[in-house]
C-alpha cells in the first residue's frame, strides 16, 4: 500500500500532500478512518455487531444518544436536528462514511443528511426493504417498527418502489423498545403483547415480516414462534453491513485488512450513561467493550 | 389592592416603581405573575390540576420536556442539566415561583435549582413524604417510582427525617410510564406488571404507598385494587397544591382572585410534539386546553 502515484510525489520523490496514497490517489489516513455508526442507544449495537463481523477490517466510531432516546416517539423536525448534531460530532472523529443504525434517523433523516453531508451515508431500510422484496413469495410483506417509522410510511414507500405488486402492512409497536430495555425477552407479558400487535398481521396472511427496529432481533424468538415457520423474519442489520461493504469498495474506501492499527479499533460515546452501555455492549457484540466516553451532544 | 404604601411613592405622590404595589411592598405585577410548572412531559399534568383545583386564582405556564422524555432513565448530571434548561426558560416567562412536577427532577435537581434561583422552588417529594409520614399507622411505607427517583434514595432520606422509625421500602417501576403512555391504564398486562413490582412491597406489610411518579395517580384503581383496602395510596401532587399556596402566601407572591387578567391564564409549552400534548392535556385538565407551544429547549 506504500506505491505512491507519480501525481502525489514532487520533483525530488517526495510526497507532496499525504505520506502514503493507494495507486487510485485516495490516501491510506482516509481508507483506514473509522466508519461512524449512531442509534438512539443501544439498538444499534445490532447493526455495529453485523459490521463487525461481515467487514471485520473496518475501525467504527460508535455513538449512542442516551441522553435523548428514544428517538422513536418523537417528531421528524426533532430527529432530523438530533441526526445532525451527531453527525457534526461524528465528523470531528474524520469518519469516512456514516450508518444511521435507527430506523427512525433513518426514515426520518436519511435523506436530509445525505443532501447536507460529503461522504456516504447509508440507513437501515433500503437494506431490510431490498431483502424483504427478495423473500417474499405471495407479495405481502409486514414491517413492524416505533411510531415514527411506522407513521412515516417509508417503508412501504421503499418496498413499493423495489417491487410494486407488493403489499405493505405496517403496525407500530411502541412497548417493544421498553420490553427489551428491561430484559423481559423471554416473558410471558411480553407473548401477550407481541400477540396483541401481530394479530392484525397475521389476519393478512403476510409471509415476510421487517424487524424494522435496532431493538426487535432481540425478540427474534418470540416473535418467530408466534408468527409460525412459514413467515420469514427479516433483520437489516445483515444486509445493510453488506451494502457498507459494497459501498466502501465502490468509493475505493475499503480498509486493507493487513493495514497498520494506530489507536482502538471500535470506539464507543454516548451522551449519557458510559457505565450501563458499556455492559449492555459487551453482553451484544463479540469483541471486548473496554470504555464508553460521555460527550454532552447538544453543543455539536 | 391599590394602596401604596409611602416608600414606593415620590414626594408627589407619584408611583417611584409599579404603578400599583400593595403594603408589603410587594408589587401586583409580581403577585399576578404566573407560577412556573414543569415536567418530562405529560406527567406533571396530575400535579398541575390539582394547583388549577386548590388555588384557581393562581396562573401557571407550563413546560414539557417531550423532545428529551422520559427523564425517569437518566442520570442525575443529565436532569440537573435539563432543568436548568427549563427554569432558564421559565424565567423568561417572568414566573413568580416554580414547581418541579417530576419526582425524578425533584429527586436529582432540586437542591440544586434552589440554591442558583432567588424564588421560591419546590419539588414533590417533601409532599410526598410528609402526607406518607401522617399516613402510616404501622410505620412500613413503600414508595414506587421510576429507576431515578428510587435510585437517588430521596424518599427513604426525607421520610427518615420526618419519622425516624419508620421503615421504607422502595421499588423502581420502569414500565409503568409506557404502559399508561400506551394508554392501558385498565388491562390484564399492566395487572401482571403491576404484582410483579408490588409483590415485594405486600411481603413487607406497609401501610402507605406513596406513588412518586406523576405518571402513576392514572394507574391508581389498578393499585389500590391490588394493594388491597388497608393500604393509603399518597398521591404527592394534592400535598405539593397545597404547599405552594402556603408558601405563595408566605412570600406574599398569592394572586388576588379578583385581580385583572391580562393574557391567558394557563399557558403551555413543550419541546416536541405540540398537538398530541395539547389532546393529552385536553383529557387530564378540568380547563379548555386551547393551545400549546413548541420551543427548541436546549437553546436556553
Amino acid at each position: 500500500m506504500n506505491r505512491k502515484p507519480p501525481w502525489v510525489q514532487g520533483p525530488d520523490g517526495q510526497s507532496l500532500e499525504d505520506s502514503t496514497a493507494d495507486t487510485l490517489g485516495i490516501p491510506d489516513r482516509k481508507r483506514n478512518a473509522p466508519v461512524g455508526v449512531f442509534d438512539s442507544g443501544v439498538g444499534g449495537l445490532t447493526v455495529a455487531r453485523e459490521i463487525m463481523r461481515q467487514i471485520p477490517e473496518e475501525r467504527l466510531i460508535y455513538f449512542g444518544d442516551t441522553a435523548r432516546l428514544p428517538y422513536g416517539s418523537k417528531s421528524k423536525d426533532t430527529i432530523v436536528r438530533y441526526s445532525r448534531q451527531v453527525v457534526r460530532f461524528l465528523r470531528t472523529k474524520d469518519v469516512k462514511a456514516i450508518v444511521i443504525a435507527c430506523n427512525t434517523a433513518s426514515a426520518y433523516a436519511l435523506e436530509t443528511i445525505q443532501a447536507e453531508t460529503d461522504i456516504p451515508v447509508i440507513g437501515v431500510i433500503n437494506a431490510g426493504a431490498r431483502t424483504a422484496v427478495s423473500a417474499t413469495r405471495n407479495g405481502r410483506i409486514g414491517v413492524i417498527g416505533t411510531e415514527g417509522t411506522i407513521g412515516s410510511g417509508i417503508y412501504t414507500e421503499v418496498i413499493r418502489k423495489l417491487g410494486p405488486q407488493t403489499q405493505v402492512i405496517g403496525k407500530a409497536c411502541p412497548l417493544f423498545v421498553p420490553l427489551v430495555e428491561e430484559g423481559l425477552l423471554h416473558d410471558s407479558v411480553t407473548d401477550e403483547i407481541a400477540s396483541r400487535y401481530l394479530s392484525v398481521l397475521k389476519g393478512k396472511y403476510i409471509d415476510t415480516l421487517v424487524l424494522g427496529c435496532t431493538h426487535y432481533p432481540l425478540l427474534r424468538s418470540t416473535l418467530g414462534r408466534l408468527m409460525g415457520d412459514a413467515v420469514t423474519l427479516v433483520n437489516p442489520a445483515y444486509e445493510t453491513a453488506l451494502e457498507l461493504r459494497d459501498l466502501l469498495k465502490a468509493h475505493d474506501l475499503n480498509r486493507e485488512p493487513d493495514a497498520c492499527m494506530e489507536g482502538e479499533k471500535y470506539q464507543f460515546y454516548v451522551s449519557d450513561l458510559a457505565e450501563k452501555f458499556t455492559s449492555f455492549a459487551a453482553a451484544i457484540l463479540p469483541n471486548q467493550v473496554r470504555e464508553t466516553r460521555k460527550i454532552d451532544i447538544e453543543n455539536y
